[in-house]
């Protein structure tokens, strides 16, 4: 147990409302002492996948100890059932809905269902679960106290890309950042190109590798390969948003 | 006084240009252990309204000792007060406008009003004034030695329901939230039905009672009523915003 | 070597993709006490202009000792160096195209060139530069240690105002902020007027001190004239952007 304990929040709950700031109040009352870092509370409301994809990307920069809250949780009040994970030495919270699959599927993953205690809101488990449950945890419990085994939490998966006959292999759009670039699920190991949306882009190395305005494709910061406009929107440009075909070539 | 001051900042200032940001820096040059922790600065700018009912959800999550700064400040420059509040074991500055409500309506509130320094900026009191005063709270300063007793501070009250003849219980929408969910001023304690924008919803337990798309009726996680649509938004879809009557009735 | 090192986060990122995120993990992996303290990741996108403006404001505001990492990159992954500044007590690292003006312009500035490491990614130096360089100031190393000095970092500076033979001076809007008022480049010291989009407006003391929706000039919090509507957008009213002019008259 870390002397400061470090607990992330990432939700859609905005902050506007004073929903987040429950969430903060209800863990810092509880561990005073606990260093509370906002990732985001500006995820698109119920975009599980937007919150699964910005996980895969932070969990395993922050150092083991941490605890990372992640609720976007449009089946609050049913019977899905609420988590707590361990793995790689890091712990999180949040609804089983596939929103902790970059967690649950790293290898030695253990996962738990919180109990939903009778006083629990039917519609503010961000507050009334997964707050006390980060609490618990900063507070040195281990997961397993927590509560049972959950053995087959719901994950959810970036789709697998597929070999074409002609040699080419077949990706998509992902999603689409903050800057218009589109990410896809294609490895940028193999230099070449992609055809999308009725184009051909040969693979750079950065942005200002193309003309202002003109697309390119490139390896982004996670090794995959995207698709940039520079200093504008690809996902303008082009028309791309997440499932649009993306077809990497050798040559 | 704790040895990590915990401040909450919740302003209209939004965070791009750089007005939150001198705020915080006031706030640490002043204690650099303090611990500051952003509510919001995305309030709708100009809000009062929108400050006081956040603040009302969060004031008293956090732990005794903590200082919450409400800074939406129309009035800034005239005559309008500056407080700081000690209420229930916390301790609040903001202007005296009503966005501190919430905790100045609780039981055994004491308001001061803060000098206005001739140093003061008459456009920035958020730097210049309440940043400070956090700031002397922080490091000790009983709220009585920031200003004299400020007997009659500006009071919002969220608007009450009303009996009618036939029985049911007309209220009204007071906020909308990030979700499209309307939040009613009718408290959620009898099930039975509310009409609004022409229908007639019962009220079930959470979002999922209803089908995708489809406006429901629920006890809130502040135990009233609001209106939702599930895995939509409810202002959307019935044309909701604040002000628009709901009546409860029993059936 | 603060027992807590401040480090501040300003960037264009956004939240919603994680990169803020990632840049938070590599730091706190590294120095675990640090306080991180978000800036602003809502920056326009690849808007170097708005990061100097913002960092203007804040950036002596912070204790010494502070660290501001500044992040807007358009030439991320070519050669644009990357710098690390030790400006009036604090430090800065960031991209060498003006947004650290601010405190290289302060009287004994030093600023190096930080080496970019083979492993650094060519799109996110944010995460493999600049978190990095954060994270070694943070643990006590000087400025100088952390790569060769660099002579000539790009400036970006606010346009000069310039005096007319009628004895006015010309000046402009440099930005507008959330509540749509303008700031100009010119010093609110003489009183007077300004003729701007077609009107002349006397300077008053805050925004109240004209009717709803009327235009005002006035000195705003850092000291140059600023253009208002009471309780609306100067910048909408008045059909303001950067770069209009704005003409102050003595009488």
């Amino acid at each position: 147990m870390s002397p400061r304990p470090l607990i992330t929040l990432l939700t859609d709950f905005g902050t506007v409302d004073g929903y987040a700031a429950e969430v903060k109040g209800v863990i810092l009352a509880a561990v005073p002492e606990a260093q509370v870092v906002d990732v985001s509370h500006d995820l698109p409301t119920q975009d599980v996948e937007a919150g699964r994809l910005a996980l895969a990307r932070y969990w395993r920069r922050f150092p083991k100890g941490t605890i990372h809250v992640a609720v976007v949780d449009p089946g609050v009040g049913t019977g899905r059932a609420a988590l707590a994970v361990a793995s790689d030495g890091r712990l999180l919270v949040g609804p089983d809905n596939g929103i902790l699959s970059p967690a649950l599927l790293f290898a030695g993953a253990r996962a738990v269902a919180l109990p939903i205690p009778a006083s629990a809101s039917a519609t503010f488990h961000g507050r009334d679960v997964f707050a006390p449950a980060a609490a618990q945890l900063a507070g040195g419990a281990p997961v397993e106290s927590l509560g049972g085994a959950h053995a087959s939490p719901v994950i959810r998966r970036t789709p697998e890309p597929h070999r074409l006959a002609d040699g080419g292999i077949r990706g998509e759009v992902i999603t689409i950042d903050r800057f218009g670039n589109a990410i896809t699920n294609l490895l940028a190991v193999r230099g070449g190109s992609v055809d999308v949306a009725g184009s051909r882009l040969q693979i750079k190395r950065t942005y200002a590798d193309t003309a202002d305005g003109e697309p390119i494709a490139l390896a982004g910061s996670t090794g995959l390969i995207e698709i940039a406009v520079r200093n504008g929107s690809a996902a303008k440009v082009l028309g791309l948003k997440r499932g649009v075909e993306v077809v990497h070539r050798r040559e």
